[in-house]
């Protein structure tokens, strides 16, 4: 090579699109703490820590709650290939583009796959899901909590019930979920559930938070062929998360990536979860009438809309990708539509450290200027109706 | 949770083991640069940059040349899925756990795998693997550059050779190897290779570097099946990282740890490669003094060392997982055996901003105090020798 690359220089941003969110600085300063070996007796203590404030935020209680060392994706990839040996039937509820990447991943692990659709931006019933499987067993059901392409919150519960009536397993994909509303995996029975940690929990991209429950790990011992991924291999994994009298050596871990996920983690139970609940609902709800007021309306209804994750249609004949450079040239990130909604929705994320007042003023100031409008003084309104009551 | 865990103080280690090695302060720092989108212009220019890099220093011109988002197995296992279809020959040359990894994860993908063995710390000749394909024909051949379990050698070249007589493609593990010796992906027709950031690139674990040559990619696009893993499916993967007008978005990239890596390739390439390459050398050959004045005898023989993973014999009765402890008390992480080994060796890594004088002298010195002996004279006597040279 002639000449070297220029010194690395990435801009500052405003990160408000569907993840990677704003980094706190303790954070960034936390992935820059020296490296050590993965098998230090300090790093396994950084371990033991991790897992017990990832249990505390996903309010379970099971001992396989650990951190995949690869991105969101590999978290799922973890998740289907432990649970699924070929010719398992695999009911997937498919209402955007992580529910379709379930199906697809569940396939190329040799399952029988099923799918159940909603329209983009739907959600689905326990009735739907129980009908489904009355017509057809399955093992496992892959459901998406946050449906990140949509902006739609699928309600969990119920299914959750009904899954278990039909002797299923229900994995759940809280990759946008998790950190910025309630997730409980105990106490909804959830039988494993994967997540990011670049979306409400505000740690760079990098691990994949995973728990697997009672039911699913007994799946798993059950299992007749090996997991097709080595890499991914929850009963190997399991000797070095979990190993009783040392750890086993599996594989190097992203030792600063640990660092920059543990010291996220205690931010978000020093902040406390229902506290970080109500504050993304706050601003997602200021946020809503700045959008309303510039007359952008919601892909979801109002019921079933995500407080972290906003998808809007733009107005017509507004030209999207326009939009989102101009917004990206004066620092700030939002999302464009994927799939059927390409060019025309924004994804709005307003997650973990990015969920405050001054993103949301920014941001509505930005978009009224951009489109003609003036979406300010309801976001205030709100919040000054907030302050009073 | 009732009680947070403790804020996060990794202790200060000089990190001598099989890695992690040390990282340069510059490198923890980019780590720690703002986090930008996955899709942001200004992150595709990083890609673009890293990718040019990593050609450079992998040797090749090969355009399918990037950063996998995983550690080093990640690496491995995205080679083999890619490479191998259910049911295709693969032959595994095995002399050390990564040899015996790369069989088991071909295993898992489907393939045939037949495996011809040496005795840990010894090395394959080209007739061995030439005489072995003759007798079976296969597919994939596998091999590890650099046995990190074993500090052996392994030459390339004519075994590239035999494969590729063969009509065979050729896979090879640099995880230990790139950055610290001469890796020539196109001079000596490697298919297809993978490494890890944490050994001689002096890189935190997160990343596996991997290069598919144009066979190996013809191989790919020849498929039959689809790749078992989505995550980790070239074909996908080179819509983002290759993609012309227009990245697809696959998953989300671990940002900051491409960060970390662009910075650490550019240290590498500043320094020069022969001027690295020589540096692992010298300070090899100065420890080497040292450890045989200790007492300490090499795992493999003389011709076939690996500069930068100096496996040794402990003396007979010395408690070697005490001695590791001692040496970490002190702050010094040095590596154990691993398999038949383990008990019985000490693995100690000069790799990448971990090769300098001061650390052999700190390590030999230590080493001297705890087996009783003194090595550092031998050492100061090879670095004054080369001075005087």
């Amino acid at each position: 090579m002639t000449t070297l690359p220029s010194p690395l220089s990435p801009p500052e941003r405003l990160l408000l699109g569907p993840g990677p969110s704003p980094v706190p600085p303790t954070v960034l300063s936390a992935l820059a703490r020296p490296t050590i070996g993965h098998l230090d007796p300090a790093y396994l203590e950084i371990m033991d820590g991790l897992k017990a404030m990832l249990r505390a935020v996903m309010r379970t209680e099971s001992p396989m709650t650990f951190a995949v060392s690869g991105t969101g994706m590999a978290g799922m990839e973890c998740c289907i290939v432990n649970l699924v040996e070929p010719g398992d039937a695999v009911l997937a509820c498919v209402n955007g583009v992580f529910g379709e990447r379930m199906a697809e991943i569940a396939r190329r692990a040799g399952a029988e796959v099923r799918r159940i659709e909603r329209p983009w931006g739907e959600v689905f019933t326990a009735e739907e899901v129980a009908a489904a499987l009355k017509e057809a067993p399955a093992k496992v059901v892959g459901l998406v909590m946050a449906e990140t392409s949509t902006g739609a919150a699928q309600p969990i519960e119920d299914i959750a019930q009904a899954v278990h009536e039909a002797g299923a397993l229900l994995l759940v994909d809280a990759v946008t979920a998790l950190g910025g509303m309630d997730v409980q995996v105990d106490g909804w029975g959830i039988d494993a559930l994967y997540a990011g940690t670049q979306k409400c929990l505000s740690c760079p991209p990098g691990l994949a938070p995973v728990t697997f429950g009672p039911r699913a790990m007994e799946a798993i011992r059950r299992r007749c062929h090996p997991v097709q991924s080595w890499y991914l291999d929850v009963s190997l994994l399991e000797g070095y998360w979990q190993g009783e009298g040392g750890r086993a050596y599996h594989h190097t871990a992203p030792v600063n990536m640990t660092y920059a996920l543990y010291e996220a983690l205690r931010l978000v139970l020093e902040e406390g979860l229902e506290a970080r609940f109500a504050r993304h609902l706050r601003h997602h709800r200021a946020l809503a009438r700045g959008l309303e007021a510039l007359g952008l309306s919601f892909v979801p209804e109002a019921d079933v809309r995500l407080p972290m994750l906003n998808a809007v249609f733009v107005p017509g004949g507004t030209d999207e990708a326009a939009l989102r450079r101009s917004l990206l040239d004066e620092g700030i990130e939002v999302g464009g539509g994927l799939g059927p909604f390409a060019g025309r929705i924004l994804r709005i994320g307003l997650m973990g450290h990015g969920a405050r007042k001054e993103n949301v003023l920014r941001l509505v100031e930005a978009l009224g200027r951009h489109l003609g409008g003036d979406g300010t003084g309801a976001v205030l309104e709100y919040y000054e109706g907030e302050e009073d009551a």
